[in-house]
């Protein structure tokens, strides 16, 4: 399922495509989607020729130049992107907060004693301004019922089916629809290059494991996210199986995302990518490191086709609310590029 | 640094031995020390013909071959290993504990008033006998105070160093030359065919991903220890650090070895090989997935060249240590073929 060729692993486009007809005679049973026909005339197609553009091709180029003073030996490119709101749409509310509230007349049913209990009356009421209004402690109530307590089985194959009929509000799509082309065509670029592509996200490590080999072409295992604990048990005809427990392990948002690439990778990322506060750890993070580094932000500016948030709307920073003003401010002091949708991108889903 | 060929990943030894004139062209900048003239005649040279041979080249043939009914998808391909008396030696101390032992005098010296409090006054005192007599919590003591507290930079750092001069007590050699090479060509023949290759040890995550590439080809992200949180911080300068925090998010041992693969690689891994009591849980779950799986146990029966004990001594259950008598019964029962050192390795070090 993974999308970039293994066998192009290290190698520039340029030497991919010198050595191209050699290919057929290794990816015999490797690499059935992969034919050099396909290989793109160049990377980002979707993206406008400007700084953030450059910024990402001038990178690759240099990390991986044996003669550039920026390159980077092959085991050591990791690149890291955000999730929500950088590689996909996080308006009106995050995807998994969806699958969580649409999961509660599940829970519910199991058990009756919580149809009279908030938030969890609230949620079945079905008034979409009243769950608009739960606070953050009532949304962690919501998050442990509907994300623990079952086997990681029976977990991954509830999201799964949800996602598989569930629809985003605005574009009546899936929601694994909902993702940035440039950025798939980023992420693309960087394993064309032989970076280990890693998602590090707010969101649950579990759910997001789910779809990312589908959706972004990165396997679960490069998928660091918020994690709970699991709790190893046998079953009655002694088959061994795991259940997702309510002991947070790690909140991999804020200082958390250094913290959990740390945990899960363990190795400092060259490359970071994000769009909010949440992300601004895992950039100061990764600009500290040695050598050519790269960190970008994803600035939504494109109410028309998708949202405008955050400083380009121009409020007052108090007003602004998960990509504050203060990080806007110190990209540009850091000189890290900002991707505006508006004009960096030419379109913004694969459906466009 | 790692080993494998990364352009034969996902395909068979056969398929590369034959397409492997068309390797330079691909491997001109990623494969320095790759060359087809040393690619070994058959993969396991140092073992000898038996069952426990077999059923490797068994199981990677049936996994790797589409025409079999056991065919394993190369993005599923996970094979675990534990690492302390399985990878290398794990007599008289675990090497981690030695390294604990050793780093004390530094931190007494940072700390003067440890000098007098217990346990550190014994392993100053350099008594081997009482320093074997203490107590698990005394141990988790000198865990805690030599391996947290300072940045991942600063114990990286100091574990290479440590690495570089130690000398294991029997072969006044470095702990990293203690590997078994039946157990190295085991790691290569299953990268070789495609499989992502993980340390899943009782042992630190942060101690271990210090030498395993070097050590065993395997890259830090693939290494699964027991593991402490990090915490996020700014240095005077407005750098950022993470310190080791003295909070255990998992011990990687028994029923946290399926946890702690759940959490750092998010799929049930086909192949398993364990030692000790502490890998019953991991076998038990590798071999609970469906389609073909392999598990296996070393058995230390080799007093000559390495150790004996656990099973291999004959003596009862409640004598032995920490390979105990019924995980060797649950192999035997479930048919997991159990390795001996003694009669399947030719030879057990890299420089025997």
């Amino acid at each position: 399922m993974t999308m970039a060729p293994k066998a192009s692993y290290g190698i520039s486009r340029r030497a991919l495509l010198l050595g191209a007809a050699a290919i057929p005679a290794l990816s015999g049973t490797l690499l059935p989607a992969f034919a050099p026909a396909q290989t793109p005339a160049e990377p980002l197609p979707s993206w406008n020729d400007g700084a953030a553009k450059q910024a990402i091709l001038d990178f690759v180029r240099t990390t991986t130049d044996r003669a550039s003073p920026g390159y980077v030996a092959p085991e050591e490119r990791i690149a890291v992107f955000d999730q929500d709101g950088t590689l996909w749409v996080e308006h009106p509310i995050y995807t998994q907060v969806a699958y969580c509230l649409d999961r509660v007349p599940a829970v519910v049913a199991e058990k009756p004693e919580l149809k009279s209990v908030e938030p969890f009356k609230t949620v079945l009421s079905g008034n979409r301004e009243a769950m608009a209004k739960l606070s953050l402690p009532d949304l962690e109530k919501i998050l442990a019922a509907t994300l623990t307590g079952m086997s990681v089985e029976d977990f991954e194959a509830d999201v799964k089916k949800w996602l598989a009929t569930a629809r985003h509000p605005r574009w009546k799509r899936p929601y694994t629809e909902l993702v940035y082309q440039p950025m798939l065509e980023v992420l693309r670029a960087f394993r064309d290059n032989g970076y280990k592509t890693y998602i590090v996200t707010g969101g649950g490590q579990d759910f997001v494991r789910v779809y990312s080999e589908q959706v972004y072409g990165i396997p679960p295992e490069q998928v660091v996210g918020s994690v709970g604990g699991t709790k190893f048990g046998y079953a009655k005809d002694g088959k061994p199986f795991l259940t997702k427990e309510p002991k947070l392990l790690l909140n991999d948002d804020h200082a958390g995302k250094p913290e959990g690439i740390h945990l899960i990778i363990g190795r400092r990322p060259f490359a970071a990518f994000g769009n909010s506060v949440g992300d601004r750890q895992m950039l100061e993070w990764t600009a500290a490191g040695a050598g050519t580094r790269l960190n970008m932000l994803v600035l939504h500016d494109d109410a028309a086709r998708e949202y405008a948030y955050g400083p380009a709307t121009g409020l007052p920073a108090s007003k602004i609310g998960t990509f504050t003003q203060a990080l806007y401010d110190e990209a540009k002091k850091n000189s890290w590029p900002v991707i505006s949708m508006k004009n960096d991108w030419k379109r913004i889903f694969p459906f466009d």
